[in-house]
């Protein structure tokens, strides 16, 4: 393990908090007997298939479905007609999972059928007679915000502009915020730097596809399993499509083969369901790969805008951005987001962001860790790069000068409590990496990242057994080893081994509701939820060690995992371990349990700072990764090695992202390249080992001191790749992903401008 | 509906308690969406089979699994060297799951296949050779008394004699109950009746047979699917059983076709779960209904002798009974409950019970509905009918001059608090039935029963979903409608409608600790642990509403589903619902939920007094039953349709047992009618309509005043049987089931002794 933890202020010592034990659900998934959503089978079970638009935009005339239900083996054929009306708030993603009146891009599902097999069910979806009227289309977000492109909502008018628009547009929103005097700090710089940048869409590329079991009875009430990050979320918004009741509907999450924010959402969910409401059968229905990429969710591309400038001695006194996010086919692009973020590792006291939420022809866009901030971080953090060089100053140096500390005011508003940017930086620099020798034709990247993180509702019960080990029941899916953080954390506050928990993953009926495993909110909501949880079991448990001592409740404390006699007139005697408490819990009051509900607040931002080492060939503009540095605060790392994971794993994807991961449209409108063999995500060969350092600065909102650390790490590498590359190349690098023809055309581009 | 309640004292009045809404897993179980046992699969799955000694007893000198193991398509051979070693407690449990150095009973488990198609497991079955020491053997309660009879156990002996015994014997345990003096009672008596009787054994009958799904992996921990009525119980035994935590084995109980008591121990389960982490793949195991025959636990069979003396007015002045109760192959038949309830309905000065707990080379007896006091009652209220025969007493008159009351003194020690016999006896003379005209060869039998009903270990918890529904979670499996009993009481306490709350049972890792569905306890102590848990929730959801209203928390009273503000300085709002308190809960706290742990005491016991007219055909001996009618104290009944069905239930299973079903060995010690063909249930045509009378007097130890109704229902019927058949016939029975052969054999013995 390359990994070190350099720790601000010893708060207290933990004994499996910060150890590294083997995860639990590792041998499961590493022997196939993980059950994911693809896993479920019911007797009876029917199986679903999408029929999607091939059109990029089409009015959708009528759907004859006839020939269809008259096929022998086809149990059921819905429409959007089989779905109730749902409110204004979950409209947009109800539309999205069928069209009604049009198809708004290549893929979107128009009906569905559910068959004894998939290939009946196959079959049924070519009998499917849909009456396209072809619409003009755009999915490019500059064409779309053109006064003359065709509109994909007639009734969108733009919000946050004044006076309110009359006439309907592809831009959702404008977003503003700011700080200072942007014009007064320009004039102040002795440099500025203004460029314009492109980031195309990505995909999570998760590796499970979507996948879903559905059982809904002629009664009203339902079962459904899938692969989701969210089951009460796939629980509400599926009960409300089906017009159920809420408590109707029980949903059991799956083992979870990647979601990355692409399964905060529902797809195939209610879908399945109305096919099982309407066959009154077991319905499951598994998307292809192909599907995965032209209907669910990828993240947003954007045209971006960006200036800045600074001072001689490296003092950045104005930044100014313009975002244009398109963010598929509905509304609620992360423009805010990339617009909050752009600058928020910097301390700077005139800045300026503007913001477009865009509509196209594309699929609505999905979350993807930190949704927004690797676009808007990529264009600024290039620019202070470019800054760095032209004052020649070291960029970490100039980011030191510049970065946000505790008390910095952010341009959306609220000042930072204690954060770790500056540590990470000053790890960076002091980390070999940053002195490695480069040769020709290879550069290093440095660039910084931010993530607010959060907390939300979550809910978490934990039932002591007889034999004193522990039963724990959360409601967040595990995506990236929270069950084994769980525990630790239960067996900290408990004082028992790790080995004695276990936490699984309740389904929606068993447990109080939980937002959704997103926003790196999962080891710092669930995980606070746990140690209060345990907090109340020990309170119990206390009680229940009074009572067989006979004294008074309040004469016994939780030491070491045992209960022990506590003032001047508790009496003399053995502590008790939670087992032997455990043990006669049936004579002393019955079981013996924990709980906590709450809204989790205070979630602490976490910042990284990527260091990146890359060789460009001149020849085919092919980059190569040679070194990779995560350097990132976690606030406290509970499991390392897991954090060291999210830290990996962001610098990955990142990667992945910034040289190769791009959504193809042709002027048809269609995808070009839905499938791994087109659409190219990094394999082990393809980057080198991701060293890591672990920064702990800590969250005072929390007992421990935890951050969330899922999404920070895919912020900076955008951007520190561009940088490298930008280096090793001699070409600034706008346009991510920096493919090789493209980073082959800046290198040309340039060559001919010095010819 | 036939039924009519009689309420002593108006408690309160209920809004949904007491109403009859459609069960909410009524619709799945009748069209076949209902997941039972055997329904449960996984990806992967191989098939188990268990073979069994075709000995009633015989040495294990050696098994041979090699040629099994060898076979292609078998993964995996287990016998008893699979299993850990078990503490005292469950060794008798562990050792009838797989036997040891002994079969001790025809078909008694001796090994195990896992394969991958039930006819490899089927023939691997075959090539397992088992070098057997075929030892004498004993079915007959009397014959294994017998200081000569063959010895099951050599470590065994008799329990609460005095001396200790030195000798091994097959007597388990004497017990002895007992009030006054029996001797002076039976001087002071003008009649003495003294009988013998037998009851043969029976089995539960349940329509499901045991079925399992194990996936135990070999990190140690695993899953398990199976019906049960236990599942807490199954991971408790079978992590016992496999050496493992509790904490690491999950256990889902599936739906459940019938269980009666049949379903609170293991059989399968700890074999399925040794069988997939044996072969490290999920194993699926069903019963065949031969094997639930020969293998599953029935009840004791009995031999019991009972003296009771009247006076000529009426006054039963003592009681005396010996109870042999053989319980299969290991000691526990429930021959003190039998002891303890045989006279529990009558207010007795002198009385005496002697009970002895016999083992016999038959199968381990399990529960059935009331365990052991159908037995006993049978010979008691035989006894007490030719009593009022003698003495020239109408039978129920009898019974109310010498009924059990408050304040009535058991034999076995306690006195009874509030009870409801004396108003079943009233409610039963004055009952249309009760007056029926009979014809030749018709009779009337009265009987009374007693159960004590039990409480116990209870975790609920419940979750108040955003739109004001109610998911509530419990652990108790539903066998006889307990969901919609939980939704009624839920609903009650809350003030929303029945529909707006939906009850599941939870698997062992989402909720603290629960007893089995058993003792009758489940609409009383999950029930109770519901109304404590919906009163946490109301207690969050008043502090939510004072949140909303800036006033106190103890400023705000819930009523009729609301909350309002209360006192002179509370303010004037509006009442708050459920659902708006819901709607908002993300913003003023985080989710809503209640949770209840307890061991749940204070159970009423329940008293019923059935009649029943047959028609006794003096040339077959066949009975026909004319009329049922049950008459039974439910203290409160939430959903007065399931009381009545465990009414209907417990007097047709009751009626089988006493006309038909019973277990018949033959000399070889084998079981000679292990199916539905040669071992027979009644089926509908078998029965009349079962007429029911809810008498309702509260018990105090329940806020609603709930008493358990599902075992006392099967105590009367078989000296109601007996006595309508003796009355038909006009001969004594003494035997049940009361078959044609033998009731004819009876009529017959009558005729010669009049010759």
């Amino acid at each position: 393990m390359a990994s070190k933890s350099s720790s601000s202020g010893k708060a207290r010592d933990y004994r499996v908090v910060g150890t590294r034990p083997v995860r639990p659900d590792g041998i499961d998934k590493v022997t196939g007997r993980a059950r994911y959503g693809a896993d479920a089978v019911a007797p009876g079970m029917l199986f679903g298939a999408v029929l999607r638009s091939p059109h990029a935009h089409a009015r959708i005339r009528g759907i004859d479905v006839g020939r269809a239900e008259a096929l022998p083996g086809v149990k059921a054929v819905i429409t959007h007609r089989d779905f109730a009306d749902t409110d204004a708030a979950l409209r947009d993603v109800a539309v999205n999972v069928m069209a009604r009146d049009k198809a708004l891009y290549d893929g979107h599902a128009v009906a569905a059928v559910a068959a004894v097999s998939p290939s009946v069910a196959a079959r049924a979806l070519e009998l499917i007679d849909v009456d396209y009227e072809v619409l003009g289309h755009v999915t490019d977000v500059e064409a779309a915000m053109r006064a003359d492109a065709p509109v994909l909502h007639e009734d969108m008018r733009t919000a946050g502009v004044e006076p309110a628009p009359t006439t309907p547009s592809n831009i959702a929103e404008r977003v503003e915020f700011g700080l200072g005097d942007v014009e007064r700090g320009f004039a102040a710089a002795a440099v500025v730097v203004e460029r314009e940048f492109v980031v195309e869409a990505s995909h999570q590329g998760y590796i499970e596809p979507h996948a879903c079991l559905a059982s809904i009875g002629p009664d009203g009430q339902g079962e459904l399993w899938c692969c989701t990050q969210g089951p009460y979320m796939v629980r509400e918004i599926t009960a409300a499509m089906l017009g159920m009741d809420i408590s109707k509907l029980r949903v059991t999450p799956s083992e979870i083969g990647g979601g990355f924010g692409g399964k905060t959402t529902v797809f195939i969910e209610p879908v399945t369901a109305a096919l099982s409401r309407k066959a009154n059968r077991p319905v499951r229905l598994v998307m292809s790969r192909e599907e995965v990429f032209r209907a669910t969710g990828p993240t947003s591309s954007a045209k971006m805008w960006v200036r800045m400038g600074v001072t001689r001695d490296g003092r950045i006194t104005a930044a100014d951005a313009d975002l244009r996010y398109q963010g598929g086919a509905f509304a609620g692009s992360p423009v805010s987001f990339g617009a909050m973020t752009a600058f928020a590792c910097y301390d700077l006291e005139n800045v300026r962001v503007v913001g477009y939420d865009v509509v196209t022809n594309r699929p609505k866009q999905a979350a993807y860790r930190a949704p927004g901030a690797p676009l808007s971080a990529f264009a600024v953090e290039s620019v202070v790069d470019e800054l760095a060089a032209r004052i020649g100053m070291d960029p970490v140096d100039l980011r030191l000068r510049n970065a946000a500390r505790e008390g910095t005011r952010t341009a959306y508003g609220p000042r930072f409590g204690p954060i770790g940017l500056v540590e990470t930086l000053e790890a960076a620099k002091a980390h070999p990496h940053y002195r490695a020798p480069l040769r020709a034709h290879q550069g290093r990247g440095v660039a910084c990242g931010f993530w607010f993180n959060f907390g939300g509702q979550t809910s978490v019960s934990m039932s002591v057994n007889a034999d004193g080990t522990v039963a724990l029941a959360v409601g967040t899916v595990d995506i990236g080893g929270s069950r084994a953080s769980m525990c630790q954390i239960a067996a900290e506050e408990l004082g028992i081994p790790y080995e004695s928990v276990r936490t699984v993953v309740a389904d929606t009926s068993a447990l109080g509701y939980n937002d959704i495993t997103e926003g790196s909110r999962t080891t710092f909501s669930t995980g606070m939820a746990t140690i209060h949880a345990a907090r109340d079991a020990i309170r119990v448990l206390c009680a229940r060690a009074a009572r067989m001592w006979g004294i008074p409740e309040d004469a016994v404390v939780w030491e070491d995992g045992h209960a022990k006699p506590s003032g001047a007139n508790a009496g003399d005697f053995e502590p008790l371990s939670l087992a032997d408490i455990a043990a006669v819990a049936g004579k002393t009051g019955g079981p013996i349990a924990g709980h906590w509900e709450f809204n989790a607040e205070n979630a602490g931002p976490s910042f990284a700072t990527h260091l990146v080492d890359v060789e460009t060939d001149p020849e085919t503009g092919r980059s190569t990764v040679l070194r990779y540095t995560v350097v990132q605060d976690a606030g406290r790392a509970i499991h390392p090695s897991y954090v060291e994971g999210q830290y990996q794993g962001g610098a990955v994807q990142g990667i992945g992202w910034a040289l190769n991961e791009e959504y193809v449209y042709g002027a048809d409108g269609r995808l070009q390249n839905p499938g791994f063999l087109d659409y190219r995500v990094p394999v082990a060969s393809d980057v080198p080992f991701i060293d890591t350092v672990i920064v702990e600065v800590p969250n005072p909102g929390h007992p421990y001191g935890v951050r969330g650390v899922g999404e920070t790490s895919i912020v900076p590498p955008l951007g520190a790749v561009g940088n490298a590359v930008s280096a090793a190349s001699g070409a600034r690098q706008t346009h991510v992903p920096m493919s090789p023809p493209r980073v082959l055309a800046s290198i040309d581009r340039l060559a001919e401008a010095a010819e």
